[in-house]
């Protein structure tokens, strides 16, 4: 039996640089798990690749993928869906390909019901009102926005709780660095590594 | 409320190469915790340090710890007791310090008894082949008493799935710093961070 790859899920609230910091690891020599290309909607925009960038689909197969089970997560966000395609991720697994995904927190709830045995990590500002600066810092929402949305921060803070490790987003570097200490170490789990060394066991009492 | 050291527990099959590894980790500049002292009745050897090697003490008063439940874990191999004084342990977590242990696997499971929340890492030989030729490199021992040590490791790995993580001792130096990584990012686990974040929460909200 191949080994099977791992699902890595990097999520947080929005706002808290979770593109910058998923960039800064796929940037990185060390990395060597496959990054899941969401599936949306939308409209190409100028120097996206399509099955680069996002698959491009019409609402039509959308909605089909969504009713055949096809769908890791998805969401929809004015008037246009995006989500996570589940045949890619299956294929890379069963290969023994890690698979990174970055999404949102009810994305990442959708994933953590259907794959539990993900690597689940939560990306944190380093305090709360550190996201207040940045979400001011803007600078385009009055305060009623402003609230909106920190109450919306402190909802999915609380939403940690759901996750195996929270790692604090100070500087995109370090950030980096103790996501991939976390994917290294997880690959050490007894419950990953058991059924290898219970192969091995079975081959020297036999 | 002060920061709780987290308790960190390196075990393995004897001849697998724990002290060298725990010696590798303590030497690295980056260790930045506590390495507990064992209690032990045997008698102090020439260059031993009373509190540094060992806390030295009398068959009585080790019996007398035992006794108050002052053992985190303990043994007795060839008369002597060896063991884990508590005391010092509770001592440096409350004053968040990580505390670092190196136990035979009976005195681990000791310890998961009474500190659960603790990091449980097995060092494990690269494959039982391995194992067998490193206990005959030791050349002293006839194909019974190799047989016999074979037997005890095979079920010390089965014991593996009692611990966190399973590192594969292939070399010293990879062996340690699969280790520190696995000690890094627990600190990022969500169930040691969260009192924090719910602190932090708590004030947001008053």
């Amino acid at each position: 039996m191949a080994k099977q790859g791992m699902l890595i899920v990097l999520s947080g609230p929005s706002g808290v640089g979770k593109g910058t910091v998923r960039k800064e690891i796929f940037d990185s020599d060390d990395n060597d798990f496959q990054y899941s290309v969401s599936m949306t909607t939308r409209k190409m925009r100028p120097g996206e690749v399509d099955g680069k960038d996002y698959y491009f689909v019409s609402k039509d197969e959308f909605e089909d993928e969504i009713k055949s089970g096809g769908m890791l997560e998805y969401a929809k966000y004015v008037d246009n869906y995006y989500g996570t395609p589940l045949k890619y991720i299956k294929q890379s697994l069963a290969a023994g390909k890690d698979v990174f995904l970055e999404i949102e927190v009810n994305g990442a709830m959708q994933v953590r019901e259907k794959m539990p045995d993900g690597v689940f990590i939560f990306l944190t500002p380093p305090d709360l009102m550190e996201l207040k600066h940045r979400i001011i810092g803007r600078g385009t929402d009055d305060m009623a926005v402003i609230n909106k949305r920190m109450a919306k921060a402190v909802g999915e803070i609380k939403m940690m709780r759901n996750y195996d490790y929270a790692v604090v987003n100070d500087e995109v570097p370090l950030a980096a660095e103790r996501i991939k200490a976390i994917i290294r170490s997880e690959r050490y789990s007894v419950k990953r590594v058991m059924p290898e060394y219970e192969e091995m066991l079975g081959d020297a009492e036999s």
